[in-house]
C-alpha cells in the first residue's frame, strides 16, 4: 500500500481525554479495551473478521509530526507536558485479535488492547474504523459468494465506493470472503487481488457500429475476448454481432469467443436466450457474465429461475454493503489494573440490556464437535482459564441460564492471538491468498442453519461460569 | 492532505480499452464524456455538488511509476507501445465542472471532460469516485442541517466510515453542506473543518464514581466543560452529578458548566427533564447536545415533540448516508470530434427511458427570477448557445413537450466552469469556508417545495430547442 500517516485520524475527544488522563496522573494506569459488535449486518447469522493488516500498519506508524503538535497547540486546550508526550510518543500496548477471515459473532472481542490508558484510549477511532469497514464488506461479500453457489463473483464497485480506501480495501475484504477478483487495478498492484476488465459501453459507442467495435476488440485481445452485448439491444443486436465476431474474426485465426457480458435488462430472460443463441452457434464454451445492480437475493432468485450465468460482476451493493452500510463495532473499557497489577473488571451498564458490556480480560474458545467437525459454540472465559476437553464441559445460555448442554468429544480452540507485545508487532499477517483459503475453510465448519440469509439460527456465544459470576456480581453492585 | 498517488485506482477495463484505442489508431480521437446522475438519494429534491478539489488533486498527480508499468506488463495483455505511452503520460484534457456547494439535479453534467479518448476514458473511475462520494455525503448532510433548523450539527462518524477517506473527506463534504464541525481531528488539520470533542463513556468508567470523573474533567477544562451524562443513568445520576460539578467545582472558581451530552435513551423525554433540572439549578446557559443514531427524520420529530436540544452529534447515518449509501453518478460518452474538429454527438440508447443519455458538448444555464430571486429551472444547451435574457424565453418539458412556460425578467447563469485547460488546472478551488457560505447562499434560492424531505416538487431540467432537436434526431436514427 501507499504509506500514509493516519495518526491524526482520530476523534478529537481522544486528545481531550488523553490530556485529561495525563493531568490527573492517570496516564500510566493500565486499561483493557475490547472492540466488539452487537448485531450482524442484514440480520445474518455470522460476520467475517477483516481489516487487521491495516490496523497493524496504523499501529506501526503511530507518530506525531511537528506540524501535528503545532496544530494541537493552536487549539489552546492542551498542556505542554501532553504535547511533549505526543512528540516522544512510543506505542507500548499489547494487542490481541481474531485473525482475518474468521467467522465472528456478536459480543466477542475481535480486538483487545491492554496498555497505558492514554494510549489504549487514543487508538479507539482507527481500531474501529479499520475493523468495522473491512468486516462489513467481507461479511456482505460472503453472503453474495454463498448465493452464487460456486460461480465466480467479481467486485466491480470502485466508482461507487465511499472514498479511495473504500474502493481499495473494500476490494481486499471482498476477496478475503471469497470473491474471485476485482476491477480495481490498484488493489491488484497493492495486495495481489486479481484484477480483470474488458470494455465499457463507451468502447462500443465510439465505433461506427457494434460489430466494428467487437471486431476491433477481438483483434487486440483474441485470447481473452469478452464482449459487452447490451449497448443497443442484447438479443437483436449484441448477441448476433458477438457470434458474427466469433465466426468471422476469432475462429478463422484459431481463437474462441471467451465470453459475453450483459449489464442491463431482465437478466433471467436475456441470459437464457443468449445461452440458446450461443449454443446454437456452436459457442457452448462461451461464458456469460452479468452485472446489473445485483445482491445476494437477486443472485439467488436468478439462479432459481434458471438464469444461465457463469459469473457475476457486483458493484455498489457490495462495495458499500448497500442494504446495511454500517458494521456497528464499539470499543469499550473492560478492566483496569491497580498499582499491584491486579485486574479490576469494569462494566458499562445500560437500560438497553444488549448494550451491557462483558467485563474483564478475556479469551474466546471455539468449541468444535469431534463427531462432524462443526462449530458447537464459542465460550468467553477469563484470560487465564483453560477448557479441559478431556472432561465433559457444560455450556449454558448467559441470559436463560437453565438452558444447558454438556459436551463430550470436542476440541476448544482459542481465537484471540497476540498481535502486538509492548508496542511491537509479534504477529505476521498471512498472505491474502492464505487468508482467503482460511476463511473458506472456517466458514465450511458452520452449520448451514447459521449461514441462512434470513432468520438464521443464532450461534451460541456463552460465558464461562467464572466470567458469568463476575459479570453478575458487578451488575448487582450497580 | 497527505499526498498519495492514486493513478492506479482505476477499473482494469480502462487499461484494456486504452490499449485497444491505441492499437486501433484511435488514441488521439477527441472524445467528450459527461459525468451525471439520474436519481437524487433519499428521493430528495436536490443534491449538493462536492469532491471537485480532490478530483483536481488526482488529475494534477496523474503519473505512472516504473513499478506500475512493470505490474501492467506482467498482466501479459498490453503492448509495449501502450506501456511507453503510460511511461510518458501527460494529461492534456479540458475539464469543465459545476463548482462545489452548488445544488444540482438529475441529468445535468456535473463534470465534462474533452480530450484524447485514451485519456478521457482512463480517468472515469476517479471522476466518479470523487464526485459520487462527496456529493452523497454533502447531500445527506444538507438534509440533516435543514431538519435542525439552525441548531449546530457536528459530524461524529469516523469510526463507522467506510475507510479513512470515507471519514476524512466525508467530514469535509458534511461541512460544505452546513455542518458546524467534526470530531475528526485530521480533517481539521487538513482542511480547517473545526474539530471538537470532550469525553467518552470510558472516561467516566475509569474513575471510581461519576462525580469524580466529572470533577477531574472540570478541573482540566474549566472553560470548556461538556459532560457526558448517560454512562449510568441520565436523570438519577448524570444530570445530578453534572449540577453538583457546576456548583462545587466550576462556579467557586468563576466558571460555568458549558454543556451536557446525552448519547442514549429517549432523547425527547430525557432532554426535557434535563433542561428542567438544569434551569432549576440556575444553569439555563448550559447547552444540551445529543448523539444517538440520529437522522433528518428523527431530528425533525424530536424538535416537533419539544425536545430541548441545542446541538446534534451525528455518526453513522451521516458519514455513510446510511439510508441510501450510493450516489449513482455515471460517466458517459457524449460526443467525438472528426478529423476536422466537427463535433459528432453520441447517444446511449436503453429500454429504460431514463437511461438514455443527452448527447453533445453542453452548457447548463440556471434561470433565476428577478421577481423573488428564486431558481426557476435549469436549461441544458449546446456549448456555444447563449440565452438572451432581454427577450422572452420559452422553456418546455423535454418529455411532455406541450408543457411550456415563457419567462420574462430573469437572469441566466452558466454553471459549468473550466477547471482544466490542456491538462493544466485553470480553476482555483476556493477555501472551504467560502464553499460552505456559497452553498448556503445557493440553497436559499431554492423553492422550499423543492427542498421538502418527502415527495418534493421536481425541479425543472429542460433542454434548449437546438439540443432537443439533435437528441430527437439521434433517437429516431436508432
Amino acid at each position: 500500500m501507499i504509506p500514509r500517516n493516519l495518526t491524526m485520524l482520530t476523534d478529537f475527544y481522544e486528545f481531550t481525554m488523553s490530556n485529561g488522563y495525563l493531568k490527573n496522573g492517570l496516564a500510566d494506569t493500565v486499561a483493557y479495551f475490547d472492540m466488539f459488535f452487537r448485531k450482524i449486518p442484514d440480520n445474518g447469522g455470522y460476520a467475517v473478521m477483516a481489516g487487521l493488516e491495516q490496523l497493524c500498519d496504523y499501529l506501526n506508524g503511530l507518530s506525531f509530526t511537528h506540524d501535528d503538535i503545532d496544530y494541537l497547540r493552536s487549539k489552546g486546550c492542551f498542556c505542554e507536558e501532553f504535547l511533549n508526550y505526543l512528540k516522544n510518543f512510543r506505542f507500548s500496548c499489547d494487542v490481541w485479535a481474531i485473525p482475518e477471515g474468521t467467522p465472528v459473532f456478536p459480543g466477542e472481542p475481535l480486538v483487545t488492547v491492554r496498555g497505558p490508558v492514554i494510549q489504549a484510549q487514543f487508538i479507539e477511532t482507527m481500531v474501529l474504523l479499520n475493523i468495522n469497514h473491512q468486516s462489513l464488506i467481507a461479511t456482505k461479500a460472503s453472503r453474495m459468494v454463498r448465493a452464487a453457489q460456486g460461480r465466480a463473483i467479481m467486485e466491480f464497485g470502485s466508482r461507487r465506493a465511499q472514498g479511495a480506501d473504500g474502493a481499495i480495501l473494500g476490494a481486499r475484504a471482498a476477496y478475503i470472503a471469497g470473491c474471485a477478483g476485482t476491477a480495481c487495478a490498484i488493489t491488484d498492484r497493492a495486495f495481489g487481488v486479481p484484477a480483470v476488465g474488458t470494455m465499457a459501453h463507451s468502447w462500443v459507442q465510439l465505433f461506427d457500429s457494434e460489430f466494428e467495435a467487437f471486431r476491433a476488440y477481438a483483434k487486440v485481445y483474441p485470447d481473452n475476448c469478452v464482449l459487452l452485448i447490451d449497448t443497443y439491444n442484447v438479443l437483436h443486436s449484441g448477441v448476433k454481432n458477438a457470434i458474427r465476431c466469433a465466426k468471422e474474426v476469432l475462429e478463422p485465426a484459431g481463437h474462441r469467443l471467451k465470453g459475453v457480458r450483459i449489464d442491463s435488462g431482465d437478466i433471467a430472460y436475456l441470459t437464457k436466450k443468449t445461452r440458446e443463441a450461443l449454443d446454437a452457434a456452436g459457442l457452448s464454451d462461451c461464458k456469460i457474465t452479468v452485472s446489473n445492480s445485483l445482491d445476494e437475493f437477486l443472485i439467488r432468485d436468478l439462479l432459481l429461475q434458471g438464469a444461465r450465468i457463469d459469473s457475476f460482476g457486483i458493484g455498489e451493493r457490495l462495495i458499500t454493503s448497500k442494504s446495511e452500510p454500517v458494521f456497528g463495532g464499539v470499543y469499550k473499557l473492560a478492566a483496569i489494573e491497580d498499582k499491584d497489577g491486579n485486574i479490576i473488571p469494569k462494566i458499562k451498564i445500560s437500560e438497553n440490556v444488549e448494550k451491557i458490556t462483558t467485563p474483564h480480560f478475556k479469551q474466546i474458545y471455539r468449541l468444535t464437535s469431534h463427531e462432524d467437525g462443526k462449530y458447537i459454540a464459542d465460550v468467553l472465559t477469563l484470560r487465564d482459564e483453560t477448557i479441559d476437553t478431556k472432561k465433559p464441559y457444560t455450556i449454558f445460555d448467559p441470559t436463560h441460564t437453565w438452558k444447558k448442554r454438556t459436551l463430550e468429544s470436542f476440541s476448544a480452540e482459542p481465537l484471540l492471538v497476540q498481535i502486538f507485545k509492548d508496542g511491537k508487532q509479534v504477529y505476521k499477517c498471512p498472505p491474502i491468498n492464505e487468508v482467503r483459503a482460511y476463511c473458506a475453510e472456517k466458514l465450511s465448519n458452520l452449520w448451514s442453519e447459521v449461514a441462512r440469509f434470513e432468520n438464521p439460527h443464532p450461534y451460541y456465544v456463552d460465558l464461562s461460569q467464572k466470567l458469568w459470576d463476575i459479570k453478575r456480581s458487578l451488575l448487582e453492585k450497580y
